[in-house]
């Protein structure tokens, strides 16, 4: 299997919309109607205008498979070390359970090495009990609580 | 109590750096020797070039009694929304317990609130209890469990 990770250009924003809507906590709160709402792409725009914010897709075979988003932070503590965070890691529904995931996370581990971060941290809401195992098997520890506020 | 927050300057580094290290597990990863390493000079560079990442100062009576790191994630999730996340957040020990955490919490929501995030999160480590306690207050929910990898 030859998996491609690249940077998504405005042609996936299709695809990585429908990946983070098919996932029983993604499909409240996402808008997959067509045309596509203005709001992904305005998104987009502002992901891609930010150097320290990395929109991934994976490719298998000229189709989108997968995604994830790496955010890399300059910081100042552990003697001012860059860490990185990864959010809204997704697999198509169709193509789980056959490590694509784990490739796109072994790449996501290694571009942030290269970006220069000593951490790589993510948050995964409770209930997320199989991606908790599915991380664990990566190498992270549960070190930490997550904790979320609606500024809404 | 007049407290005034603002977007950290170099001058404002030493103070910074001696509040990481003046805690339980900061004290095991920060260098306070002077001079003071180059590496939290570089840092400050990195985190001030990046619009989207701010280092706040909190200043009473012209001290430096508290510091925290706002960083303002865009991105997919939630009809591309942008959330925000909190880090490194620190009051001098000497005046812990007067509300200045609170104050600086407040401001950094609201911060969050104008840079147009919908939702504010932080990963606190699993021993930090009174930290855990005050983020509730504040109405922090946890609801995420907080996964680290070390890179190195």
């Amino acid at each position: 299997m030859s998996l491609e990770m690249r940077q998504a250009i405005t042609d996936d924003i299709p695809a990585i919309v429908r990946m983070l809507a098919d996932d029983f906590l993604g499909r409240q709160r996402e808008d997959t109607s067509l045309p596509l709402n203005e709001i992904y792409v305005k998104a987009f725009r502002e992901i891609d205008a930010d150097p320290n914010n990395e929109l991934i897709v994976a490719e298998l075979d000229g189709e989108i498979v997968g995604t994830l988003q790496l955010v890399i932070t300059p910081s100042f503590s552990y003697k001012g070390s860059k860490r990185s965070m990864v959010e809204s890691v997704r697999v198509d529904s169709k193509l789980r359970g056959q490590g694509i995931g784990r490739q796109m996370m072994l790449w996501a581990m290694e571009r942030a090495r290269e970006r220069g971060c000593i951490s790589m941290h993510l948050t995964s809401h409770g209930d997320r009990e199989d991606a908790h195992r599915f991380y664990e098997k990566l190498g992270f520890a549960k070190s930490h609580v997550g904790m979320k506020l609606s500024l809404k």
